[in-house]
């Protein structure tokens, strides 16, 4: 490969800036499992700089023959749910099933620094130290928009990679559980006793999506709580509509700390899919997300387009002047600035 | 005006599609006061139909120099709160202190019927039969940015008929409220007590936004609650950081039904524009959301142009079906429909 080997020798290489391989480089390593690769990838998938983003585009699209095939699970819970340690036990058991598992984080409220990211890995003690297991917070920047396409392209990359179970955790800010609801198969909600029988900030929207509730910290002293709260959320839930894949979710307790209750919520997880499987609406689901997917990118693909246009990066910071200095509505300057695409 | 009257004998008029007048027929209207046309202005803002969106657009933009000349205030608060009721007896206050009011309000979760509009204007009594009021709410249709747009739109389009005070009302169904925080000048946030200690499913992010913690309902057998609430409230907002604009925001009760204590809020409201107009914080919040509405238009205009590009018309729907069949990945699907815009 003398393109790699010229790269490799190139003098403008440091540590921060790292070197651009061939796209051949990345989807080679990518099948073959090497997380280092993977990893590159999808940095270069969340990168502003178009040169990177494309290559991570076309690595993406020669990968997506080879993704598909994994469960998607999304999480979401309260803060001091515990949900990165039901994550690391919940995948410890389903590693010791002879599974692989990829953790992906949604986290558009944060601007989230190396040291948190390390804090997220440390946490999750067990999946951090395996070779089945990969963790990758996606960095937060931007729009909940662009976080969320980030995610669901790093999602893509790690089934191509080969891991065949993907956790997507969101922080539970909002919007961002819809948004995880929009790229997962299952949406699993994570909450614990004794706050009282009120939702927990959790809002209606969300519970309507759960899959499952999962009632963590069900230990010690705790245990009588989590089994009123269970029954508690038992019947909240009986009062919502039935899900559109014809599934009741079920309420069940757990210790992700004791590592009980676990093999219940891998055992409703398969009960799951397979049912979805049998009637279709697995596949029907996924192919209405990937036409969802379809217009998300559009989107975003249009901010890009527009934003990396040379007339607009020239006019656009005098333009904003001008709006600010209200020489110009915000509405004219818009047009004049879409007018520049035409050019 | 030989258009005009060209118009009006136009043999495709029907009680359906309401005749197009030329601009200047809308402008003068609306310079006028004329709230007939104002509202069929605010129609021509709101349609999905390029032409007419068009010349809503010209319309706004000849409208604009008569704008910006009024006190925005944004409310929000849990259902039963009172809010309309609360609109209708603040609005009655400041008719009687002279002023004009328009009432918005942004919806992006229901699909109102023409029922339900009738249903708002009657819950407020006193100010849809008074001619110092106006009263519409925006009709939903699309994602929250589109719906937001349109009531910016129709808030100038209000102000250049001489309404001096605007109020939009967000129903409180999540990112609701910091859209409307991002086209008022004042956010008032309307509780009741009753509800326990605990924050009534308001989100600590909205009581960060608020600028007046109004607790209403304050009467009869419920003044002693509405009291004691006051009081966890001043110390709740105490714990949270300081307002950009240096303002600290009071918690006071009022009763709508009763009217009182809307004297006390009004004198709030007052002082608040006193500070922050000698502040220069008035002024620079309103640059800083001219700017941030120049790119939302300038996302909304991206997507007007793409969706309404003839050769994307006649391809997205093929496309679309390629996507579900999993013939084509969302992102070549969005890249071969993006580049149909180049040709």
């Amino acid at each position: 490969m003398p393109d790699k080997k010229n790269k490799s020798i190139n003098p403008n290489y440091s540590l921060k800036k790292s070197r651009l391989h061939p796209p051949g480089y990345y989807i080679e390593g990518i099948g073959s499992g090497n997380r280092t690769i993977l990893s590159q990838a999808i940095t270069l998938i969340e990168s502003s700089h178009p040169e990177r983003r494309e290559l991570g585009e076309e690595i993406l699209e020669k990968c997506l023959h080879k993704s598909g095939h994994s469960v998607r699970i999304g999480i979401t819970g309260v803060p001091g749910a515990g949900k990165s340690t039901f994550i690391d036990a919940f995948g410890k058991l389903l590693i010791n099933h002879g599974k692989s598992i990829a953790v992906l984080t949604v986290d558009p409220s944060s601007s989230r620094s190396k040291g948190s990211i390390l804090g997220d890995k440390t946490r999750m003690e067990y999946l951090s130290a395996h070779e089945k297991a990969y963790i990758r917070p996606t960095a937060a920047s931007g729009t909940l928009g662009g976080v969320a396409r980030k995610t669901r392209e790093a999602m893509l990359l790690c089934e191509a990679a080969g891991f065949d179970t993907i956790f997507i955790e969101t922080v539970g800010v909002g919007q961002s559980e819809t948004t995880v609801h929009s790229m997962t198969d299952f949406f699993l909600l994570l909450m614990i006793a004794g706050a009282g029988d009120e939702l927990q900030g959790i809002k209606r929207g969300i519970m309507e999506m759960a899959d499952l509730l999962a009632i963590n910290k069900a230990d010690g002293e705790n245990l009588q709580a989590a089994e009123k709260a269970r029954r508690e959320y038992e019947n909240a839930l009986s009062l919502l509509p039935e899900q559109p894949s014809g599934w009741k979710p079920p309420v069940q307790t757990c210790s992700a700390l004791e590592e009980t209750g676990l093999n219940e919520i891998y055992e409703t997880i398969e009960t799951y899919f397979n049912k979805v499987k049998e009637s279709g609406y697995f596949e029907q689901n996924r192919k209405q997300q990937a036409i969802n997917w379809m217009y998300e990118s559009i989107h975003q693909k249009l901010k890009e387009k527009f934003y990396e246009h040379p007339a607009v990066q020239k006019k656009i910071a005098q333009t904003e002047k001008l709006v600010e200095q209200g020489k110009l509505s915000s509405f004219k300057a818009a047009s004049k600035l879409i007018t520049l695409l035409d050019r």
